[in-house]
């Protein structure tokens, strides 16, 4: 009987044995493709001080804040609340150890960050973030900027799930030139809102959107065929081109757009891409290309991965200029939603048993049976021995829970040192050689 | 120029990322060693309800606890604080999940703790404890003290110090025993604490601690004698039966401490273990097998592992009883202390750098070079490529920060296919067929 309530607090996530495996080689994938392509891992604490986290923030993110405080508090210390992204504490590092960093710093960050939003279905209030970022000292080259999108894509595509990704790619500079060429500058938060949210109302919505922020009869139907504008490079490309608008942030917009995607395309990532102009990543902090992935036969999922360039990550932390690009992958809501949609497949699914269940009879081959474990275990399998003093039926049970094939061992086993492998899924028993 | 206090918080562990490396390569061994041995790892959220937290502490504990609070408060959420350690989450887990999960369940937890301590050095406020535990339902038995002491030990082991390990092991029936057998039942609290302490204090001191409560002169020295002794399994079992003492929990604890220690000879890890009757584990929660890992040439160092068993994980939740044995590695301390004397070898320290740079001369390069780092990512290794638009020079600067290898990519190389790799620690000079 339970004498108190054991369920975990709600907006968390707490896993099955058998389901965390999944999780956990899902992390390793993202951790092995960041580290290959030559990201340097980090990890600053959980717990910074609330005036370091809302140094830029407000609003959501303020009342979103989880604050801490020890129980029997101090005076010498400062107030203090738990991260809510990897953003804040990146500047923060950034400026504390630049001296001993080498720029462009690739970067990741694969950690819990936590955020008090209303509890719902797929949000979480503690969840792991799997960030990269990349940057730079005054200056960054744009191909950085491929960099982040083809790791990201290779992180996601190493999960092999049985649905296309596409990373849907965007640069601000384009809207930007495009709102000063019409002069409507005045409305460029109106205008970024609006296809921000275009995606999440009616097609009808939009265009009405549009009219009620003031804007003429012709440009509400030119900004409707502008951000219905999505495909490969070079129709983007032609079709930016066509539109015949002389604006220099408008070109610098396009032809760094032409230069990511095309950068993509020689990583042989065509297949994943799109120019899209409806993504814009909310109001401000992005300032160049922007992109989310989404996996287009399961639109309704959502956006999986997000991220941009901005100009300067540390501006309120120093007076340096560190522009950068970086990218996120939200594992615990990704995780929940490939579930959801049954996209974790059988091939992941099978890795949750161990390799071996070794199933002495008796004590007397316990030592026997722990050399023949520990072979295996140099062989590179995971092996456990059954240590219960049950009957073998019993053992032989337990172990089919666990592994993958059962070896019992018995007298004879230890005098012949000759063993049988059984298969606990197909019934088949072999001979092993250790 | 900083502009706010960009430091990260005291009693936390922020590393650079040629550190944090060497970090996460233990992290990894650790976990790698727990899967082999067959424990499952589970993750139970940081945060829980504080009663939960609270069910079974009190005093120091109390005090420590850090609570946390949303910023933005609603009236239907409990009280909640960070975890501590991760003996309380398990035994909620193991209570709400007892119907999904396979008994005796062998559990591993990786993950982050906090407790308000007071800052000082080596002492963490927020630290990673690496768990495992076996629980069993009703009964579990006593070869399992050995499953957890052998993982625990090859764990470290995979660490490559160059220094020995040693596994420090009791078991506390000898002791409860041994005060029955002297009707010292009611100093039994005293005695305890009197040797846990032993080891802090000068000798003469726990003689005068012995004495102050009360105890014979012939029982200080039979005290002093018994806690004196250490040693391999035979020479100490001999001692212990040599007492003549007729007490059945005695008996019980030298049969159990017999059994355990001769398991892990029989393991091959008789090198690793010594019986030591000074290990006792705080005064309540463990109730047979208790063990401390030391670094014997390293004393100063004091336990870098310990544990034991106890007779019932969930007394505090449920009604069911569920024994276990279980013991932790506190892998940030231990990192830190491991650091400050240089006990982290080179071996390790070689591996913070990336397999090989790939430094493109010119943009016209860059797809040719894109296809060499996929090439040996797919090997296995690790690749970046160097995509500022600097002079050759520089790239190759900054190359030789972050990799062991430079492949220098021009027009020749494109065209000819033919690669050279330079080690920028030697300097020489190899082809490469990729």
């Amino acid at each position: 009987m339970k004498k108190i309530n054991t369920s975990k607090i709600s907006g968390t996530q707490e896993l099955l044995p058998k389901e965390q495996i999944i999780f956990d080689n899902l992390k390793s994938k993202i951790a092995n493709t960041y580290r290959s392509h030559g990201f340097f891992n980090i990890e600053t604490p959980s717990i910074e001080r609330t005036e370091t986290l809302l140094a830029k923030a407000g609003g959501d993110t303020e009342k979103q804040i989880y604050k801490v405080f020890k129980t029997a508090e101090t005076t010498d210390e400062s107030d203090q609340a738990l991260r809510f992204d990897h953003t804040v504490p990146l500047a923060r590092y950034v400026v504390e150890h630049e001296s001993n960093l080498t720029f462009p710093f690739k970067v990741s960050q694969i950690g819990l960050n936590f955020r008090g939003e209303r509890a719902q279905k797929g949000r979480f209030r503690e969840f792991y973030q799997c960030d990269i970022d990349i940057i730079g000292r005054n200056s960054l080259s744009i191909a950085y900027d491929a960099d982040i999108i083809s790791t990201l894509l290779e992180a996601l595509k190493s999960f092999n799930i049985n649905t296309p990704i596409l990373a849907r790619i965007n640069n601000r500079k384009i809207l930007t030139g495009l709102i000063q060429a019409f002069n409507l500058e005045d409305k460029s938060k109106d205008i970024y809102s609006i296809i921000d949210h275009s995606e999440k109302v009616p097609f009808e919505k939009t265009r009405s959107n549009f009219e009620e922020i003031g804007l003429s009869p012709e440009n509400v139907d030119m900004f409707i065929d502008f951000i219905n504008l999505s495909g490969n490079r070079s129709f983007i490309i032609d079709k930016l081109k066509n539109l015949n608008i002389h604006n220099e942030t408008m070109s610098a917009g396009i032809e760094e757009l032409d230069k990511v995607m095309s950068l993509l395309e020689s990583m042989h990532l065509a297949d994943n891409i799109s120019a899209d102009m409806k993504i814009v990543r909310g109001l401000d902090y992005y300032t160049g290309t922007v992109f989310e992935f989404i996996l287009p036969d399961h639109k309704e999922i959502g956006s999986i991965c997000g991220g941009g360039r901005y100009d300067n990550l540390t501006k309120y932390f120093s007076d340096q200029s560190f522009p950068g690009v970086g990218g996120s992958i939200g594992l615990t809501r990704l995780f929940y939603v490939l579930n959801e949609h049954h996209l974790l497949n059988q091939n992941i699914q099978s890795s949750a048993l161990l390799d071996y269940a070794i199933i002495p009879i008796s004590e007397h081959e316990f030592e026997y049976a722990f050399e023949i474990a520990d072979k295996l275990r140099h062989q590179g399998h995971t092996a456990t021995v059954i240590l219960t003093d049950k009957k073998l039926g019993d053992k032989l049970s337990h172990a089919a829970t666990l592994a993958q094939s059962g070896i019992v061992i018995g007298e004879s086993e230890v005098s012949s040192k000759s063993l049988q492998v059984k298969n606990f899924t197909t019934g088949t028993t072999t001979n092993l050689q250790v």
